[in-house]
């Protein structure tokens, strides 16, 4: 199993194991056996999401347990790991069945996110909580730092409008999806859209201007991880 | 705040604090103020289902991610948290606003389990990993440990209604609640019903027997770990 290859996807990782038996899990699909990687892949999930929170916590010690709940999801989602997957080049070291190789699993978000989780679950078997922490550390806190709340001086959806113009794309389309409950108790629920991405940005509050200003909120986010993400690739 | 009852309560908990402002404001409901538990409960959960995590995939090695996302959702959703922090009467330190005082607050599930899960989590900030590790293995090692994922000799919809028959209670009812899929590919949901307990076991599975074991496994789990925390009680 040790190549060039795998020696350069060792150090873009930036854990050496002394298990390699436990890589070589993380690395195997469902589809190749009944030995793969899915029990690490629940474990990494959960030691993934806790150190993401804690790093939260510490971050933004004035921020609301939603807003970390938020910028938690913005970060531990598939499609962010399968990008962070992808900057390490994980999907050259995936063993796949003959099916999922054909129809090109190892370009798929879910099976790269996976088996980045499962990584993550293998570095904590193999060198223990503090060492997995420090991994998990440094490839967070890069992104954890792009992250924001917003501005003392301006309002979320003025800071997207800003970032979008920088990059020459079109602006922001809010759309209201949805309004529950009467009088002051009234709950709006608004969609971010972004010309040329598919994906949903929604956000919810008392007012639709709150609202409007979560969605956007998540939006921005999630744009400087993807851009932070890629930034950092080949 | 040093008084007798906190004292026993600190007892119970297992951990003495270094920083009892910590242990405060975990005990702290947002009707009481600004300075709340809510981002302490955020912390908490994540650690306690890390912890959790970790436990179940060393004590079940042949369990399947499935079954241990299914243990695991057993031992962390909010009634058996709420019985946990009954039984060690955290409901008594609570520190709750008027009118949460007032409509019985302190006897309510989730403001229970989310102070419990911001003890933790200011258990975390307190000691380190740690020693925060080591109260949860001290919490929940005793349930896990009465938990089965079936017998060997036995399938797991016998084992629940040997058990229910050992307590004197009536047999469960299994109920079909959906079929999907066709052929090889059918994916079978059901429900198990007990009487006089409004919770719904539901298990799911390619067939309607495997799907009804998995919903006996879920419910005998459940009626297990609610045995053990009772017993553990005043």
């Amino acid at each position: 199993m040790v190549n060039i290859s795998l020696r350069r996807f060792v150090n873009r990782l930036g854990h050496s194991f002394t298990d390699p038996a436990l890589l070589e899990q993380a690395l195997t699909h469902r589809s190749f056996g009944s030995t793969n990687n899915e029990r690490l892949e629940f474990l990494g999930d959960a030691v993934l999401g806790m150190v993401v929170s804690e790093m939260l916590y510490r971050h933004f010690p004035a921020a609301s347990e939603g807003d970390l709940s938020r910028l938690r999801s913005v970060l531990v989602k598939g499609e962010a790991l399968a990008k962070m997957a992808r900057a390490i080049d994980l999907g050259d070291q995936l063993r796949l069945g003959s099916g999922e190789l054909k129809s090109g699993g190892f370009r798929r978000d879910s099976i790269l996110a996976g088996a980045y989780e499962a990584v993550i679950g293998a570095v904590l078997l193999d060198a223990g909580f503090d060492t997995c922490r420090e991994c998990l550390v440094s490839w967070f806190q890069p992104l954890i730092e792009g992250l924001s709340l917003g501005d003392e001086h301006k309002d979320p959806k003025s800071l997207l409008q800003e970032y979008l113009q920088g990059k020459g794309a079109a602006l922001p389309d809010y759309k209201l999806l949805n309004v529950s409950g009467e009088g002051h108790a009234q709950h709006f629920e608004v969609q971010c859209c972004l010309a040329g991405l598919s994906t949903d940005y929604r956000g919810a509050a008392s007012s639709r201007r709150k609202a409007e200003q979560a969605a956007a909120t998540v939006a921005l986010n999630e744009l400087k991880i993807q851009s932070n993400i890629s930034g950092k690739g080949r």
